[in-house]
């Protein structure tokens, strides 16, 4: 691979990466049959390395171990988890910028954004280490003279984990930094698009594990696709299944995981909203509407996909956010001052480019943008679109930088067509009024 | 007493009064062999009734009786003491409009709030139901394999509680309907100015335990002053004592009861204040500062002392407040209609025209008010005062509606005012700026 | 209805029943446009009285109305709706006995089991009172200067309680008391065998909401079958849905809802075991066992189906619990003195004569019991079976008075035997050593 | 001094400690204009360093500079302080087994001990980082429609921390790493005879600051004796005081805290005891007493100080009891194998001896040990004592290695036994009866 020649990408060997890696850690040990893929650079299309994927045979041997670790683990106290998450999140640490570079250069977001997701996690096991003394059953008093009832929490097991290409570390933290603590092994699968950062940061779960002499298969991890999802969301040994990616497939792993009685914790789409009042700071709102529409190139579940602006402050915030808009620098992510990079894959530009169409088709005007960029990366223009709530493509998730702005009258009328998608996660509101405010949040 | 043969006072025959009636409940029975003390009407001071207070060696046998129920009432299953504590809840609603006519009666408060404080103990009630299901103690893992921390809550014994005049019900609900469902016994001195609120409310409670075939000394109360509520402070086994009245006399009780390691709850004196900014909707802090100032005739804790009005709102603000202070119906509190009753006792009058004095030779105008009226009763006037912060009287709790009125330039200027009286309690503020409520708030 | 001509039967016309009752309580008036179906006593298999079902299109006209009515119930501030959830309780009191003994009749539990069944509703109502105090939302410090969080929980709109004929009153209770505190509509359907007992409370709890002038939508309630359950299943509008019965129809309902993105509490099978050590105190555990297997006729998914018994006790316990089983007074479950009355429907009975069957040609040997009782009512004998725990038929469950005991030599393997059927709920141990009682909550 | 020449005391140079240590960190930087104090090696009463310690001037600046720096660390988020206590946590692991030393060689107790009581403030640095994302307020719904109340939790500003030479690592450790997340700046007394401790920890914690950009004066803290003491219980700036350390001075400092209305913590004498039942796991509880009997020379308020056996197995027990005393190996306590080190003072030891001739005059007869040791240093025999319940000396705290034997008949004898001394703190039971163990909680 070229990429493991240039001197600026020397991390990769830090990172204990090679031009072709083994993605499967199962039982300790990195392996892999399956077949072998490339992972890309967004930003150019070139193939940064090869890793050679976990098969069906490799996943039931690795979720063996696991299960049998399971035993081992759930015996160790709980404040002794929370010191393994704690050395955890220092080796994180002492990984930090090495970590960030790997997520802007295999995911294509922007460094200072890689360098914050992979801060996250290293908060997550701060946060899980505290909470590894409190995780405090109950005595009950009981309506009988003379008993008490108990409630203790006993871990469940193995818990899965399957995340995808937009937060490839954070979201495996959220998930993993609890699970361990409580007892549980954790089994992940990370994004086919993403198997560098899974195997990065396997190594690095795995050497706290080693250094402390606890078998590494408590936390085994996967480079695959359906395949392996599929196994995890029908394994009867996984009682609880946390799936991130799009409702169509969310939907599916929730009712195979339910018809065997297992758990699911879904993190689906989004269609957020930020609504503008009237009385709203609007170079405040400007400026978080260019972050929210923008970064990640879009490609968050909390990307800000709606704009709901008063009809008193519609043109002049619309001519503002256009300004602001056009001085977005967009680039190669790892370079300084990149506020835009690529979209993840050439598939991603693609679908932008038909959502663009279907916009256009179902009357949207294009205010800005609306075109990919001559490349050989996957950069696509970030895009504002005047469109009227009911157009059909308004309630669908285009993951991209795109932007649709609607006017409207009353508060009462914005919250009306900020729930009128079927998607709810988030949504923010800029007023100066807290009747507004509580009105808002109740 | 004429008191008792009047129609419109049959009420207190319907709740168990007389016109002479022992005040020492010990050992589940009613006696007192303590000084003879007439209750009087702040109305017209007539004499309502007549009470035997209780000495200290009633209070020597009636501690004794609850120490010995202790025993027994820490036995109970909680969610039967909850069951106890809701029947106790029941039979004060069924005497709801009696009782808040007796506080009404003898403490001098208008009669909604009145009632409305009892509804307040029987709200306490309900509360404490819930709550005799949630006394959970907690199960900690170890950092030890295979060991586990078990924190369980047992009873203190018995909690004492001293209430003061101006709430006689709700404080005693505060505490009592706690203490009885996490088990301890409650002994109870009332103020010695209320006494018939303080046997009425005992019959009551003492009802439900008999009904139940408890010991009624679970529940024992004294009517008297300074003895008893000395005994109390000094009693080793009594480990917890909550205190209600004057911060003198609380500092006293809490180095009492600190100095054999008992534990206090105190609720002393307040100086609030309210502040206006200059964004505020004027109309609706009018009204508030008047319900704040005048009701109960500034005799709560809570009371508003103090008024800071921004400087651009401040004459505005004073003609509007005027206005209505000159609209308050003043009268019997029993009436319909009424607004101000009397100050509870002469001795409260005299306090309130000495106040008025100091007020005027350290350079206060009075704006409105200042006098007593013309009665037999313990009225005064609402008053309103134009006075530097930095008068000393201003950081004394003067008990009655005297209100003090200032003027600042700044939110910041505004907090340092409010803070600059040496009691805290509860203060607030008007405005519309989310910014001023967080910062209020931090 | 011979029923209503009966005096003891006069209590049915106090809780508001007739020989024809309509089931459908939907906008606040009773009505049914479905089949007619007769409820029968299951100890006679006599007609009680006959109830005209719930449609589907009256399903619609209830649940649009309920679906607006939660506009009107959420803006209720929660501790009013606490006091409505009071005022339910207090009115399910005052009806205590009379639910009792209808729960009795038509579900044919023992009447000390439908007082019993009445007062947890009751329980419920007092504690969800409490919890209308408690709904706080959190204030979480931000990692950002001058920033905070807000969370607040927002009612969800209408529940949907789907409750089985066991135990017709308490899971309504669970459900509906929460719901209701926390601000939601409910939609209630009760068992197809149980609608007198469905028409009877809701006649109860809609009696408070009127005569607190709240729309009695709040609390709509269907008789009916899997025609209702499935509507409620696949409604949109109904966020979350409880439902209780067998594993077959919970796993079916609970694809239904997850499928919309709904959720679901799910009260299935159970398959609970008793272990019993060698140190245990044998009478405590036989009359447990007994309470355990024979109560409600062994209709509970608490029922306990399994007794594991350790080898050196195995022969004496078996011998006591033989003697005290040929003990048990059956009959009229409404008799004093009874302690099992009939199944609850003549389905149930053939049920229990075919799993005998079964249990026979798998090796089980019947060691008390296994028949039918001649009368005209649903009755069985209570019977104990030894059997080996690999035996297929001890992983299901059969829903009656039946026992499987087995033998074991290790802590270990009881736990192993206990934990071998697919359905978890509840278990128990008796033995008098602490490591073994840690050992098994651990 | 010696001590510095000395190779095996390098490590106090590699923590910042000199011959003669300037003992007031004031304003960020280090001075001492009080007497010069010297501190000295219990194994020999050698002179370990000089000390100058701090004057009241000193306090009274420093206090100033800390007042000013509170407003300055409340204003930094949460979480963040949170970090700054997870650096302060790896800044001592960085030196554990230097200050595990230091404590080691400064207060007397036994290596393993002092790097014990190290790791329980870096466990606690790793709870509280956990803590600061967790300082949540509440939003609680009002009974008043459109109204909720909000309550959040401000820093008090400034909590002052007196701790006591037993503990003087830990009980910081409990007090300022919750201080310090909750918002609050900490003023801290180390004990007059541990000044390097004081002194050592505060290097390393105000180092954190430094290299935060954090004003060290967050952090504060001198070398003294009672007038430091003394004026922070006096100091009005200081809300809260956590003192750790005798009754009598306890008593003294929580008069006078709450004289001015600031609030306590007190962590004072124990007279703890253990309770061995008859059926108790005899070579356990062996062991067990003679940890909590010898350990830190009992010198810890937790020390088992009475010991109360069953009758039946009162002689069998001692036998054993005295065997393993006799094994005690007596030294110094850097050694590797002591287990008993010395007294932490010269005064230590006379007490001991004068407590000894009072335990003598009140009929109690020594069965091992009660001299002191020929030795340059501090020693004392561990001392078992046969004793009556009832002899006044074993109602005082002994601070030394002194156990008392009992003997009694019922579990309910053991427990008024038990109850019978004023000073609670903890106690334990062996046994294998669960009824026992909870009647023993309850």
């Amino acid at each position: 691979m070229a990429s493991f020649a240039r001197e600026e990408h020397q991390f990769l060997a830090e990172l204990g990466l090679a031009p072709r890696n083994p993605g499967s850690f199962a039982c300790g040990a990195w392996g892999g049959s399956g077949p072998v893929v490339a992972t890309t650079n967004p930003t150019n299309n070139e193939v940064i390395a090869e890793v050679v994927e976990a098969s069906v045979d490799d996943y039931e041997k690795g979720m063996s171990a696991c299960f049998d670790a399971a035993r081992t683990w759930m015996a160790v106290p709980a404040p002794k988890r929370g010191e393994i998450v704690r050395q955890i999140g220092d080796a994180l640490r002492a990984k930090l910028h090495h970590l960030g570079r790997l997520l802007s250069l295999e995911m294509g977001k922007i460094l200072p954004e890689g360098i914050g997701e992979v801060q996250e996690i290293i908060d997550m096991c701060d946060y899980a280490v505290g909470l590894s003394r409190q995780l405090n059953g109950s005595i009950i008093p009981s309506e009988r003279p003379n008993h008490m009832m108990m409630e203790v929490w006993n871990p469940l097991g193995v818990v899965g984990v399957i995340t995808a290409f937009n937060f490839p570390c954070a979201v495996l933290g959220w998930n993993a930094c609890i699970a361990l603590v409580c007892g549980n092994c954790v089994v992940w699968k990370g994004a086919p698009t993403t198997p560098l950062i899974t195997i990065a940061m396997t190594k690095i779960v795995a050497s706290v594990f080693e250094k402390n002499n606890l078998p590494s298969a408590i936390f085994t991890a996967f480079c695959g696709g359906a395949e392996i999802g599929q196994a995890i969301a029908l394994d009867t040994r996984i009682p609880l299944v946390s799936f991130t990616g799009s409702t169509k497939v969310g939907q599916m792993v929730q009712q195979q995981v339910s018809a065997r009685f297992g758990k699911c914790l879904l993190e689906l789409s989004g269609n957020n909203a930020i609504i503008v009042m009237d009385d709203a700071d609007i170079p405040l709102a400007v400026r978080s509407v260019l972050f929210a529409a923008v970064g990640t190139a879009g490609q968050r579940c909390t990307t800000c996909r709606r704009l709901l602006l008063h009809e008193s402050i519609y043109q002049t915030f619309l001519d503002q956010l256009v300004e602001v808009y056009k001085q977005v620098r967009i680039g190669d992510p790892m370079e300084k001052g990149t506020l835009l990079g690529p979209l993840h894959t050439t598939a991603s530009k693609e679908s932008f480019l038909k959502g663009i169409q279907t916009i256009r088709s179902q009357g949207g005007k294009i205010l800005l943008g609306g075109s990919s960029i001559e490349s050989e990366g996957n950069f696509v223009q970030p895009t504002i679109v005047e469109i009227s709530p009911d157009a059909p493509v308004v309630r669908e998730e285009l993951f991209g930088p795109v932007l649709y702005a609607m006017k409207f009258q009353t508060l009462k009328e914005a919250i009306e067509i900020n729930n009128s998608v079927p998607q709810g996660l988030s949504s923010s509101i800029f007023t100066r009024k807290p009747d507004a405010i509580f009105k808002w949040i109740g």
